[in-house]
Order: structure tokens, then sequence, then C-alpha cells
């Protein structure tokens, strides 16, 4: 009787095969699969509950998800949950942690005594300030700058462990003795948050944007374990998210006019957003105008303030 | 080798065994659970990487999760996550939608006609206006009342079908349509939420208090769903949590001098906090007061404005 | 002393001057600003303490704003919060509630009586169900239809009126007379949410597949008051955000295949995501080419497999 | 006319005066009030459109917020909002961060220089680990012990700052050269929540059991700003939250045995529930038993395993 019918839950083999596997991050980090709920399957389930009759339109599941990913219809992609268990550094983790939607459970210093481990860099590890942009880093530290730097972390790194054991030799409270240990030193956490939240967590984490070490955890999570648990979500997600393109009012405007071979046009709309100041006869800098010279050469455009392409 | 130890999905057989089936709830609404994921096992592996070393003082699960539940060490009850399927009246919906931290997909109408049913009331089933409390209802009308009542919602409930059948029919849009269907027609969705939140909703809604409505379905979903799914966090909920009871800082002050057959001072605190105004010669109704001699009664305490027990 | 300095309030003069105002919505719904907390000076603020010395490159406050919203800084947008009384259709507040990122007060007709209210349609306002979308409607039934239409509708919000005025007169408890009220009687509610989050729920109901009752509230809070209260943000989202245009992975492919004028490989990657099958010799429906060609239709781009653009 | 009514808005006048002021917390910490909506009255005024007509029953304000405290109505609560401008070692920082339902702009030592100031312990603030409960500390190290761990804090700290500001100097990138600073190192923050959620962070900070750097934090933002920003709400919380009682249903049934004078009732309802094992002629400790132990003293009972009380 289909009122009664009974069901089993939904599996994913191509995760189970990998469930509690350590991917290493880093140089003593891991990310490893606790459990899950749901598949590309349940996603499609209920798109199919909410749009009823409508999505019988839609004859294949991966059309479906593929459409529901390009229209942002995010609730099916909430109906599947996962739960890791990651190793990070703590200075990773302050970053990590503020992706609010999602259910945490983390190693306390408070109870127990501290991890013993902090993340080390290799001497040519030592990435360079970046001034062009408001972050990051750009390219790396001689070797031989990177020796001293990495002498001079271990000596830090030792220290502060033997102050730190020292204190809980002396008798004082782990949570106050913890006060002064490293940032890099290692937490762990059981993470558990929804697809469609952790999609929001990668598609800002796996970007260029994202400092070195927390993109390194995000690309396993993508690239590892979303992949098998989710394919079809996860290649719309690449299609949709990852890779698309978001132009602007006032870029629209100008490619527009460049499609139409108009560059006059585009050259002045450019100069009535204040894109094109001159300062000793040179074009100031502008980091507007800079995104959309990097957006229209994806489309094979040539900004008309850039006389050379 | 442990690091790459590999893991099984957490399973419980008790639910397994129900996984789809349909709980009638109402005239014609139901719940079923289609997927969770965790179970007390999780709870407890969740509070030990939190707590580390320092849950190693108690021994056993069941323990652990007793005291995780007392104290409202609420996270680790977050580890776990089902997701059900429900049918319900519209009216009933509205209030069960107010509980934010879910996720939910429901049936729309919109994009599809509407649910064919509507929750009807038998005769005997029409519950009084209380005037005591500020909400809620108390008793049942007449049988002969109840006739009447019920005739009458048929017949609204059969025009106001025929008005949305005729639109649909005249070519109104769905979304538009449906603007007069009764708050009494079913929906459905699929509703998944951790369990941490599950038991406050079962908390809210399986209260006296609750519209007796909902408080059906929040039963089910207690005593037949969580039940089998994690007995202990259920157990530890019910000694802890439903059946607990929580005294203010004035009704304290008055428990503990009628404790020690202080009843003139037990009877000063009341007076100071204005409970027992007098108005011809009566004490005037107050609400606080009304509420403390519940409790203090479920302490086999007798209070002293009270002559005769 | 910097130290110890006093503050006054961030006010807005612009909106304190309409605070309280009923805004007209539908044939008898409104919304009016209560309260708010910030201004576009408050995202400023908030992204200087974030950004520290980074955002000192960033000279003026309206091209910080404007950054922030292009890179999805969303965070100081959080910053500012608003409270509003508004009054609404339980049909179009039950879309409305899905934002679940807002504090909410709704009247309670379990504790009072129902307002007496149902949204009415004009003769000349009934929408025809659009068969091309999934969803929505287009156009309108004759005004002949419309006549009968309306007259149905006023019966049977009278019917359910009288219905309900019947139960409460017999002493049914309010909780349960209202079960069958049409979802077309209005609500009122406080609603509160930060601007970060009003923006998201804007962008969702300002579009143009929004239902148009919900769209008409939505574009009251925006035109009305957002653009009052921050205009800065406001005008940034409009550029950056609603009239933004996203491109997909293949799109981007499409476009830039179009741009060099290479048409024959715009059209084999159409070709390659099978979006060109065809029957009966025609092309088969196919809603990402749809989309895509309104999409490339912005661009100026014509598509190769559009002969006569 | 009351439709076009202008509102004012709601200011509270006590906590305008202290708008700004920073309240110093630990040693280099403080707190101030950048901004805040609402009050007591915005509380009643929200009760009252959700309650309507029933809240008429409440004649005075104070009575109703009273009510509403007590009966865990929480959502009206939701409608003050309060924004804190704060400075925190980040070791504190870690465990406020854990409280989700908030918005946060934190200082970013990736766009900026980290402050440079560090926490700093007291030769008589180190205190002792405890071994009763399971985590905390009790009572202080002596002097002796508190000048040679001030001393090795100092070194400690000092010589993180070196090599931060060495990586500094050499060109490394700020997002990398933070990866040592000690978790004493102070942050800012602007930290902006609702008053129902800043009353749990309240609740669960202001405890015993928080650790005294957070509990000196949460001290103030209670005693010193929600006092006087909602007086009615702060006292209905002292008297319905911070200083209630809770009692499990196994304390309740002990409870009542012992007001009738059944002593050996009580004791053989601990002995069903497993508190009274006996190890070498002595009771096992029981973290239950100890709990209900604290909670019968409050209410001036004698638990009947106690000979002497």
């Amino acid at each position: 009787m289909t009122d009664q019918q009974h069901l089993s839950r939904v599996t994913v083999p191509e995760l189970d095969r990998v469930l509690g596997h350590r991917w290493p991050v880093l140089d003593d980090g891991f990310i490893r699969v606790i459990d899950y709920m749901g598949s590309d399957e349940s996603v499609v389930q209920a798109a199919r509950i909410s749009y009823g009759t409508g999505t019988k339109a839609v004859h294949e599941d991966v059309g479906l998800i593929r459409y529901l990913m390009r229209h942002h219809h995010t609730t099916p992609f909430e109906m599947c949950e996962i739960k890791l268990h990651v190793r990070v550094p703590m200075d990773t983790w302050r970053q990590w942690i503020r992706h609010r939607t999602a259910n945490v459970n983390e190693y306390s210093t408070r109870y127990s005594v501290a991890i013993d481990a902090a993340s080390k860099t290799e001497t040519n590890g030592w990435r360079r300030q970046s001034f062009k942009g408001k972050q990051g880093s750009e390219g790396f530290l001689s070797e031989e700058m990177g020796q001293q730097l990495t002498e001079r972390e271990a000596a830090l790194q030792l220290f502060a462990r033997e102050v730190y054991d020292e204190r809980l030799a002396m008798g004082v409270a782990r949570e106050q003795a913890r006060k002064d240990l490293p940032l890099s030193t290692y937490t762990e956490a059981y993470w558990k948050i929804d697809l469609h939240n952790l999609l929001l967590f990668l598609r800002l984490r796996m970007d260029d944007h994202a400092q070195q070490e927390i993109r390194a955890y995000a690309s396993v999570i993508g690239n590892e374990i979303v992949s098998r648990w989710c394919p079809a979500a996860w290649q719309a997600f690449n299609d949709y998210g990852l890779n698309s393109l978001s132009l602007t009012a006032i870029e629209i405007e100008i490619a527009r006019s460049l499609v139409s071979g108009e560059r006059g046009v585009a050259l002045s709309i450019a100069m009535r957003h204040g894109w094109l100041l001159v300062r000793d006869g040179r074009l100031r800098p502008n980091r507007e105008r800079a995104e959309a010279e990097i957006k229209l050469a994806r489309l094979g455009l040539n900004p008309p303030w850039q006389e050379h392409p």
C-alpha cells in the first residue's frame, strides 16, 4: 500500500567508500567525513514536493538540479547535510567559524590540555605582502630569508609550549594557561552544515581572494568530498556558481557599446562614472575600472581606455 | 592504521524499521520520517571531542547525555539531524513555520493546484473559548451545537473549493486563484531540523498551552519518532526538560520560608510583590500568584494565603 | 579625552520625516517604519573597523559602500536595522515569513478576534495563468469574466466571515473559529531585519518572477524606505544587485566566441550542452537556452541559432 | 488623522547619556555602546500587536514585560537591538563568537597590523586548576609563583611581538605574519544583537561556570548597559532568569517527599536513580546528586542521605 510504503535511507556508495578517511591539509591538519544525509536525489525529491506538478516539465534529475542552482532556488539544497571532522590551526578556524549557519563542537582547551601541535612554515613557504590589492599576498620571500623566518618560528612555538607546560605543571588552570598559545596551535572540531550553506562557504573560501590556508581546506571539501557526495550539484555549482561572471549595470552598458562597436560611447560611460581621472598625464588607479577590465577580458572585449590590448 | 580508519554510518535500526511509515494526525494529516543522521551515540561522540579528556570522568554514555541535557550543553544535540514529511492544515503550519531554525520545502500552490483536502471538525470536537487564561480553549460545546457548526463548516469548505475550481477553469493564475482558500486547507512539506532545535520545538508545542492541533503533531514526533531515534536523549529531555519545574527568585524565597515553617514571612514576601491586593474583601486575581500556587502544589507546599489547601 | 568621548545616535532626517507614515499597498494593506538603527554612515564605520587601515585607500564613503556591495562584503550592511509595521494578506505573509533571518511579532488570531478585512480583487485585476514559465501569470482576463469572479469572491468572503462570527457567537474558541478564514484575510506584524538581509529579501521579491502582491510591498520598501534610509547603499544595490547580470560558465564561452566572430564555435558549444535538439524540424524548447538568449540580448549579442535577430 | 500619524524614535535618555562611554574591562579591554533601537516600551508595543486585545488584561507595562519573561514569550524582546564596540583578548573572543545570532564586524589582522596589546596577568591573578568540577578554576596561586609566571608571560609576549614585527619588516604578508600571535592579543569588534539573544548570552556568560574573563565583560553589559537601556526587562530577567532555579522531575519528587516528611521515600527515589552507590563504605561521587544537594539547600531542604545538615 503506497500510504504505508517503507523507505530505505538514501546512500551514496562513492562517499561511503571514503567515510572516515583523513585527507591531510597543511602540515598537520586533516578533514574527514563522519556522516551525511541525502544526495543529489534528495535535492530532486525536495524540489518535486515544492514545485509539484510544475517540475514534471523537467524530465531528468540532473536538469532539475541545474535549473535550481541557476535560479537560486536554494531550499532543496538545504535538504542534504554533512558532518566533517576537521583539524585546523586556530588562526584559520577564526575565519572558518564566521560562517554562522553550521553546527559546531570544537575541542575545548578549557576542559582538556591543548593539542601539542602548531602549524609550521617551510623555508620556501613565506609569502610576500601584496601592496596592490587591499589584502593578501603575492609571491614568496627568498629561501634565505625563509630559513631565518622558519628558525624564529620554531623558537617561538617552542617557547610558547614551554610556558604553557610550565603553567600546567605549576597548577595554573587550563582555561588560563592557554591564554598565550600561538594562533598557529591546532584545534579540532566536528562541523555540520547543509549543502546550500556549504556551497556558500566554498564560494567564498575557494576564491582567489581567500587566504591560502583556508583555501586548502575548502578545496579538499569541494573537490574530494562534495564532488563524490552530490556530483550533479557539484557540477552545477561549478558551471553556475564558481565559474560564473557577474556584470554590474555599468559593465553591461559598456560591454553592450563595445559589442556594437561604439567605443566612444563606452568611453563616455566610463568617464561619467569617474573611472578615467587623470593625474600627471596617466590614468589614476581605480578599483572598479580594474575589476571591469578583468571581466571584459573574460568576454574577449577590449576596454576602449586601453590602447593596446 | 587508526589515522586512516574507515567509518560506517551511524544507524538506528529502531528508526530504520519505521522509515517512511505514515503516522496519521488529525483527520487527514500525517507525519513520516524520510531520513536522519546520527543517534544518541553521535551526541556522545561530539561531546567527547568538545570536552576531551574532561568527559572521561563520565563513564557511560547515558550518564553523559543526561549531564549535557541537565546543563544545557546544547551543541552536541545539534549533531543529529532528521527530515520529516508532514501533511498539515495551513492554519497549523502558520504556527509551525515560526520556528526559524529548520530547513523547509513546502508544497507550492503557486506552481501546482492546491491539495483538495481541508481539515474537518467532528460534531463533538468544537472547543469552547476559555476566559480564564489569555488564550486557548476548555471543554467542548454540546453535540447539538456541534452538528450545526460542522454542517456550516462543510458548506463553507465546499463553497471555497467551488470558487477555487471555477477560477482555475476560467483561466485565473494559480497564484491568484488560491487567495481565498480556507486556512484549513492541507499543505505538505519536508521539514529538516537538528535534535536540539527539535526538542525546543517539542518543549513549546507539546506543552499544555499549545493549541491542540499542533500538539497532536508534536506528540507524534516526540513519542513515536524521537523516542525511537535517540532514546537516551528523549528520556533525559523528559526528566530535565518537559517535566522540570522552574522556580522564580520570588518563589524560591516563599518556598524556603514555607519549608522552615515561617508562613508569616512567606506572606510578607507575597505582599511585598503585590500578589495579595484585596478588593471587596477578596483577593484580586493575580497571574503571578496563581502560577506560584501551581508550582508550590507540585512541591507539596501550601501557600499561606490559601487557608484550606 | 578621546577615550571617553561621547557619541550621539546616528539619525537620518529623511527617514525621520516619514516615521509612522502609512504607505498604502493593495486594497487595504500598508507599510510604515516604526524605528531604525544606523545609516550609510554606519556601514562605513563598521567597514573601517573591520578592514582597518586597509580602507584608508578608499577615500570617500560612497566609494567604500559601493566597493563593499560589489564584493559581497556583507557584514557591514548587517550593522543597520529597521523595524516595519506591515498589514498584509495572510496569503502574501506566507511567502514573506519564509525569510527566516528577521524578527517577527504577528497579530495573533488566537488571542484576538481576526482582523475584519480580506483583500479583494477588482474586476480588471484577475490575472491569466501563464503556461510558458513554470509559474506566474501573464495578462488579464476580460472585464466580463472579472465581474463574475469578483462577485463570487465577495460572496465567498462574506460567507466565510459569517461562519467565523457565528462560531464566536456560539462560544467556539478563537483558536478554532479561525480555521476556515480565507487566506486573503489581512494580518499585521512588526517585522525587524538588518539591511543586508532586507536587500536579499528585496532582490528576490522585487524580481519579475515574484508574485505581484509581494512585489507591491517590496517595491514600497525599496523605493520609498531604503532609498531614504541608506541612499548610497540603495544606489549600489541597484547598480550591482538588482540590475546586474550573472553569466554562467557556458554563457561566457558562447559570448566570447560571438565577440570574436566565431559563430560556429558558439554553435558547437550550445550543441555540446544539448541546447539545440531538434524535433520535427524545429528547435525543441530548452530553458537554459532561452535564458541565455535573454542575457546575450542584454549584451547586444545575437545567438547563432537565431537566424533573424 | 491616526492613519497618517507621525512617530518619533523611541529614545532612552539614561542610555543616551553614556553613549560612547568606555567601560574598562580586564587590563586593556573595554565595552562601549555605539547605538541602540527600542526600549522597554518597544517590548510592550510588540507584545500588544501580537497578543492584541488579550494583553489588555495586563494593565501596566512592567507587569506585561514580567509576564512575557516568565512565560518565555521571547519574540517581543527581539524587537530591541543594541550595537556595542568591544575590545577583547582573542582567547575570550573565541568563546564570545560562538553565539551565532549576532552581527559582527571584527578588526582584521589580515588587512591591518595587529593591535599591539596583549592581556597581562598580575602576580596575584594566577588561578589554580579546579579538580572538582570538570573545568574552571578555584583560588589563586601564591604571590611567589605568580611573580615567576608573570615574568615568563611578559617574556613570551615580548618575544611573540618581536617575531611578528620582524616578519612584517622582512615583507611577510600580514595574513601570514599573524599566525603565531598569542591568543592574549587584543582584538576589537562591533557586535550587534537583539535583546532576547543578548539575555541568552548573559545567562550563560554571567553564570558562575563561565570563565572569569568573559564574565567580566558580561557583567558590564548586564549591570551597566542593559540595566540602563531596558530596566524593566532587566529586573524581570534577574527575577525569572538569572536567579531562578530549575528542578528536574527527579528533584521535584524528592523535594515533595521531604516537604511531607517522608525521608525514607526520598531516599528510595535517590537510590532508584543510582545516586547512592557505595564504595569502601562511603558514598561514591555522583554529579547529579551533588547538583540536587545544592538546589535542595536553596529551598531549605536537607537531603536524607546527609546525616548532619
